[in-house]
């Protein structure tokens, strides 16, 4: 098969791989009807993150299973299933508390290289989740969002403690950020407020939910954050970019007592213990246990609540892969999805 | 009067000072029966903290009213009370939530330094609670205890999310430490790891409800806090410290998903971002809202449930209070009670 493998900066190339086969009888062989590019791909993309040997590229995919291992209980062949960007088996301690993305047994997806048509996943039963029927078509990309972005951006709102009543701040208007904002509706906040300067992207965070759009960032997105919450802040933030000028502006929204979720990888941050003692929010975050939340949004999906496939905004074969990378990198698209 | 000023590094002096008066409406003046020496209180002793100009020293107390205010409506002059560090409205948003500590009125008592005979306090009705009568002697070091140490110990356990069934580890054998080892039991933790070396503390720690104590710091006092939780962490631990090892310590002693209470005042502190990323706990704390915690703590002390007050294994006439620095400084005391 081919498959995407990025070899440096800027180089990602569409070639010849081997094809994945069952290895552990734990193991799930998927045929991916759609997969995409992740904002997270775009770090060592971009060079920012050093890789040292050709890296198959990818880690969010739906599909339909091939083939299982012979220890492969509950999943079967035909089945559609949606997975995580880890493999967990969800049944370890870690995972029963809801945090399978750093279940005992966890192994990253990332390793396969889901921007090919065929992957292997590890541990099929405690990672995947099936649909309950084969997908019409146009579910397949909301589907395919729940893998990482939806399940990513959810994360942040449950961190952040959005809940009824509450003003939720969300800082980056990347795929995660607005798809924060559809969560943050969906748990009940009361106003949403998007930070973004791009017209297409707050189009789209009003249409998920937001109420508010600041366009400033820094210290002058903080002041508007303050003088839309009484002096106050919000009381929950999401964090969905993973900068040291992200983060702060995330911390410095939040009222003291009101919660912080951070989802974008952090890169280069350093957070001052002075400020964040007598700031007195709640921190949480990390990559997203997206296992947790993946059968309410696959419900929620399937029975059309929530339509968060919107927001890929370019569709390319895969073979394509690399116009993929170059439109989100120049961010001339919100997120490519990849069709085999 | 005379009172405890600091004048510079290890020069804490005994000297006469103005009477302080009422000057709000709002504020009652309290003639000390108990106040102490803070663990905090020697970060500036030590020249950790610069200080500028000589400062009256003391935020801990409990004694009777002498005078309100004429806007004051529900603490009464002969009444004995207790207090927080934090002057508070205990009305705005953020006492409501629970935060009295940073309320939008906040006033510090550090301000009128409380190692004195008599003490003006803002916002008197906000502020203080009153016991239910005059307390017997006996009590009056566990009411003073209330007012900080055992109140900051029991935010440290509810910011770490102690509940029945957890394993709990404190990082910090100091009076906070020793009495989060105390909240975490009356919180109904299984088991409680104290983390100290000193055997008197160890001896006190075990008193208040520790199950197993750690000898060992920074890595290797993780690596035996792993040891003890199946390779996985505790699943709330307590930071009672303020240096950037014993935050380290807690952070990497707690399992993904746990959580950290941080109530050590952070003293050249920087957090790592990527390892806190992936680290996915939660991470709350700060200078306690003691006032939250007040009427249950002291109705816990009034009915003999708890005796905090143990913390104080020194006891000096508030004119020696120079001898309750060096003694707490040198490490020879845990914490020293001054009486007037």
């Amino acid at each position: 098969m081919r498959g995407a493998v990025l070899y440096g900066p800027h180089d990602i190339r569409f070639v010849e791989r081997e094809n994945p086969r069952i290895i552990e009888p734990t193991d799930a062989l998927i045929r991916i009807s759609a997969t995409c590019v992740c904002g997270s791909d775009l770090w060592p993309y971009r060079g920012i993150e050093p890789i040292n040997e050709p890296r198959p590229m990818g880690h969010e995919y739906c599909g339909i299973v091939e083939e299982v291992g012979s220890a492969v209980r509950n999943i079967k062949p035909g089945q559609f299933v949606v997975g995580s960007f880890f493999a967990s088996d969800n049944t370890c301690a870690i995972c029963q508390a809801g945090y399978q993305s750093r279940c005992v047994h966890k192994e990253p997806i990332g390793a396969g290289g889901a921007q090919a048509p065929l992957l292997r996943v590890p541990l099929a039963d405690g990672t995947l989740v099936a649909t309950p029927d084969i997908p019409s078509d146009d579910l397949i990309p909301s589907l395919l969002a729940a893998s990482d972005v939806l399940g990513t951006g959810w994360f942040g709102a449950d961190a952040a403690a959005v809940g009824s009543g509450k003003t939720v701040a969300v800082v980056g208007d990347g795929a995660v950020g607005l798809l924060a904002v559809l969560a943050a509706k969906q748990l009940g906040a009361e106003r949403i407020i998007a930070m973004s300067r791009h017209e297409s992207r707050q189009k789209l965070a009003r249409e998920f939910g937001a109420t508010n759009i600041v366009t400033e960032r820094g210290d002058e997105g903080v002041a508007r954050i303050k003088e839309l919450t009484d002096g106050l802040g919000a009381h929950s933030v999401i964090e969905a970019v993973g900068t040291q000028e992200s983060m702060m502006q995330a911390i410095r929204s939040t009222r003291s007592g009101g919660h912080v979720g951070y989802v974008g990888v952090a890169h280069g941050v350093e957070l001052p213990g002075e400020e964040l003692f007598f700031a007195e929010v709640h921190l949480h975050g990390g990559p997203a246990p997206v296992r947790r939340f993946l059968p309410e949004l696959v419900d929620l999906i399937w029975n059309r609540k929530i339509n968060p496939g919107k927001v890929f905004d370019l569709t390319l074969p895969l073979d394509q892969v690399a116009e993929g990378y170059r439109a989100m990198d120049e961010r001339r698209a919100i997120k490519a999805l990849l069709r085999p």
